[in-house]
């Protein structure tokens, strides 16, 4: 096989470079040769720049069964370069700067034509071991082996290969340690404020749960105009970062867990709940929490598979509060995240914050301990050599 | 005291009339003389000129526990005459033509000022025996004995008394006996379609369960534009009384009872179902048969005390579904009513198959006999001598 370190004569070939690889559940990744193999058709291979590092990718490196599989490349937010197109690709050049989206955007389908959901109906969201088109890998190591994808990202690679229905272009002239974190957490809770609840100016929002995923509602509730955000965390220091990111108010739910609490402090209940932690004891304090006539409660947070969101059916008819899940914060990536860095590059969407650390590619795993360890909100990896 | 019969001169009086009381649980209602009291402030004294049976009518004569009580006048489906006011009322006179709601509109509280929502925080609804302001009743026995009054309304009686935040004014041209049913049932599944699920011009709709709310939401959805609208119930016959109200398909879920069935005639979900009849099983049904993406589940049913509703987690947070609630279809009484009669009035909204039967107030315990064996959809009785 004709293969070649990449150039500008790399297009059509297979390029050797180097991944993270997580070889088995909970063990270091480790940093090898790989050879990606060039894009089929609605494919393009993009050039890495940055990625960052976020739960889901922690939760599927620990995780021992399916849809767990090793070896496989983690990473999901990510910014690169197009290295080279496959056939059937328009709107994206080599050369062009892009940021990719686990959560496909095909922009033909009924789901991506309504104005009401973002969610493709052509492509549904699945944490597959592949390419979505074709069902096939385009990583291997050395030897030959198959590694397997990550939701249609894996972007702790040098290279990466990505459908065109996974992929945004976006301004060239945005600073890629910031633009990635369009890529998923950021643009989650943003966009939960903005497009999934509709946050109206003068509202109260509160937010069960100030990791990352929580202080990008609260920063997208900020935006939307919100006047009262309240956190609620189990650590009380988690105020002192909240307040950087527009967190008015705090409750200690390990002190004070009683939701009478955050009905008494917004005289009755929330204009909108934001469950940020995957509990459905939780989902159902904030639906408890929501103001009624029209609380909007907001699922962010994954839960164990197979838990169970239990409510009171009279208080379902009779509260007039509404549930809702957010994927993606209801973000349709193609035409949303542009908006976001445009606000983001109008200094009106602050992203700076979110970042705490920035390391080399080499020191990934150390970006695990760390977000494992709960020290950082966003850890930065540059995967320039 | 001095009782005196209805007159010019009855303002500020106690006025002597007859009502059908219901004296203790599924015994026949006893038609007798009232004395029903001047209204106090911010209350009307309303002649009931029809009034027409509801579903909770029967539920709360059956009912042998709290918040069932004895004896109490039933009946909240109505139109009439105001026969005087009381202190501090504002925009109804004597001798206005009124619609009582039992869901308050008080048009003042954070709750009725929002556009988000109808539920009134000054008078939220519960199932109390009293006035809504002072919680004491107007209506006794001849022997003095205290009447109870029912969500705020009790028409079966010839004259009631009325809290001015549930009821309205209206055209005072409009048909008493179609009106009427603008003053719960049809009002609850037109708005539901209307106000709550704001159904888009062609969509698809499933309505489970074609009682009469469930042909009101059909009728509603009729108004609204959608394309498709889905009828499921246990009873075939069901679909031809559908077909009158907008029901362009039919499931009969006791043969067929699988979601699978709806998710595949609407090719992946229905963009709007609704849950008229009153079980979680079925709320689960509906939001299963929802479309992923943008799905609306609307809840309408009335279920056991206690029941609960549980849905997937991963469900919720995936599929982009809505649940939601509505009690009186989502409608602001005030201004809504006005606007569905005025759509009666222009032809656009058709109340005339909703009344199969017509009879005298002697009659009432026949027209509980015909809702009890399913055999009418609204009856309306006339309340004049």
């Amino acid at each position: 096989m004709d293969i070649e370190k990449p150039s500008n004569k790399t297009a059509g070939k297979p390029i050797q470079c180097r991944a993270a690889i997580a070889t088995a559940p909970g063990e270091p990744l480790v940093i090898d040769e790989v050879i990606v193999d060039p894009p089929n058709s609605h494919e393009v291979r993009v050039r890495i720049i940055c990625t960052s590092l976020c739960h889901s990718d922690v939760t599927f490196w620990k995780m021992k069964d399916f849809p767990a599989v090793f070896p496989r490349i983690l990473g999901h937010e990510a910014i690169g370069v197009v290295e080279s197109v496959g056939e059937n690709v328009d709107g994206v050049v080599e050369g062009d700067v892009v940021i990719p989206h686990f959560l496909a955007d095909c922009t033909e389908c009924v789901g991506c034509r309504s104005k009401k959901g973002n969610l493709c109906s052509a492509f549904p969201f699945k944490i597959s071991p592949w390419m979505p088109r074709d069902q096939t890998s385009r990583f291997k190591d050395l030897r030959g082996e198959t590694i397997h994808h990550f939701v249609s990202v894996s972007s702790f690679s040098e290279y990466t290969v990505l459908d065109i229905a996974h992929v945004v272009k976006v301004d060239p002239t945005v600073p890629p340690n910031r633009a990635c974190l369009l890529s998923c957490g950021v643009s989650t809770g943003v966009g939960a404020a903005w497009r999934t609840a509709n946050v109206e100016v003068g509202s109260t929002v509160v937010i069960f749960g100030l990791g990352s995923i929580g202080l990008a509602v609260a920063e997208g509730a900020r935006l939307c105009g919100a006047t009262r955000i309240i956190g609620v965390d189990v650590i009380s220091e988690k105020f002192e970062i909240g307040k950087r990111f527009g967190v008015t108010e705090f409750v200690n739910s390990k002190n004070c867990g009683d939701k009478s609490i955050i009905i008494d402090m917004t005289d009755g209940g929330a204009d909108y709940c934001f469950e940020c932690v995957g509990l459905a004891s939780l989902v159902q304090e904030a639906y408890a929490c929501c103001r009624k006539g029209w609380g909007k409660t907001i699922v962010l947070g994954v839960d164990q598979p197979g838990s169970q969101l239990s409510l009171s059916s009279f208080e379902v008819l009779h509260s007039g509060k509404i549930l809702m899940g957010s994927l993606f914060g209801g973000l349709k990536a193609k035409s949303d995240i542009p908006i976001l860095l445009k606000r983001y590059m109008d200094k009106e969407l602050e992203l700076d914050k979110f970042v705490t650390h920035e390391m080399k590619f080499e020191e990934i795993n150390s970006a695990f301990d760390l977000l494992i360890k709960g020290k950082c909100l966003r850890c930065v990896i540059w995967m320039g050599e």
